[in-house]
């Protein structure tokens, strides 16, 4: 049985180790069972109406990722990356899709999805009203950044390093592993793996705003 | 000196432990310790280009979570939990902004404000841009759903129950805590806590695609 709790010390202690890794050893592969547990935590993030409105792609194809780098002004993380990921979010929700969730929920709870019905109302509600359909992408984004915080605190845990990046062509992206003829869009990706010795980045202080600025208690 | 990382099966276990919590115990307060290591776990939360462009206001005065509960569907979360967080976005992003956070690096990391003129015109060119300009409480809207997903974690960890929420009226909530003033909008909010013995969602079965779904290998 494993420890219900982790010292708050040490989360911290993770959490300052992390940084945003700007080069990383491409020689050091991220161990199986290691990947497994991220591809759980992933699979375990938190999304609004637990909808999951995204697929994660994970570029193991070398020849994919050479595709995708002058997408992303050829940042080296994109290759040289243990692992790289794409978050792509679904840019539009439909009743079906729905409709589906709601018989998923029902078979895996051992209810019937009339059970749901007030929920399945909830949700066509808000995602199928005309008012809303515009910002289906932003919100469905914004379920996949849920899942990229829990990413890169689940990888600091378990000491795998990472790098968010916002800094690529999200339309070439989307060309190249042809994602729009999916309802899909890329909105951010990370690399994942361990960094170089000589990443200089590894000992910058960081930058972060006080808490008496980032927090204000009313 | 804390161990460097965590058995990904504790990993796995908080976050399996973790679910959105619907009813709180209200009489139980997270202690003073837990709570500054959430509020530093927030703090180190990563941020495009770093700048952290969001505020999180901790709404711990009694009278202001009434006032907030009827834009929340009266939701008891809002009032019960020990701790009720709302994310609040920076609405725009100014050239002084940027100027603030270039100095700011540069006291922080004791270089020269020159020394960043690069960086300062990567986020000056992406920031400033007409084309980007609408889109900027979009962006900086991820960037606080970044920290929400690594609170979520964090608090899972520390074994802390957390409700997201996204059921509100956000210019509800706007008009009541004065934020239209400051260039910033009320996102997402988090109740954080712990659950009451009698809320049944604790034993629901998780709701999750299996990763064969989430995730598409290429």
């Amino acid at each position: 049985m494993t420890p219900t709790l982790i010292p708050p010390a040490q989360l911290l202690d993770r959490l300052r180790w992390r940084y945003a890794t700007k080069t990383f050893d491409a020689a050091r592969k991220i161990p199986a069972d290691t990947w497994s547990a991220l591809e759980d935590s992933l699979a375990l993030s938190a999304s609004s109406f637990g909808l999951q409105p995204y697929r994660v792609l994970v570029i193991n194809n070398p020849a994919t990722r050479e595709r995708l780098l002058p997408h992303a002004w050829n940042q080296r993380q994109v290759t040289d990356a243990s692992h790289f990921l794409v978050f792509a979010a679904r840019t539009r929700v439909t009743e079906t899709d729905i409709d589906g969730f709601i018989h998923f929920i029902a078979r895996t709870r051992g209810v019937t999805p009339e059970s749901l019905a007030d929920y399945r109302g909830m949700m066509t509600g808000m995602l199928l009203s005309d008012a809303f359909r515009p910002l289906v992408p932003h919100w469905t984004a914004r379920q996949a950044y849920i899942a990229l915080g829990n990413l890169l605190t689940s990888a600091a845990l378990l000491s795998v390093d990472a790098c968010p990046m916002e800094g690529f062509v999200p339309a070439e992206f989307d060309k190249v592993l042809g994602l729009a003829a999916q309802d899909l869009a890329s909105v951010v990706c990370c690399a994942l793996g361990y960094r170089d010795a000589e990443d200089s980045y590894a000992l910058a202080p960081k930058v972060r705003l006080p808490k008496s600025e980032l927090l204000r208690v009313l």
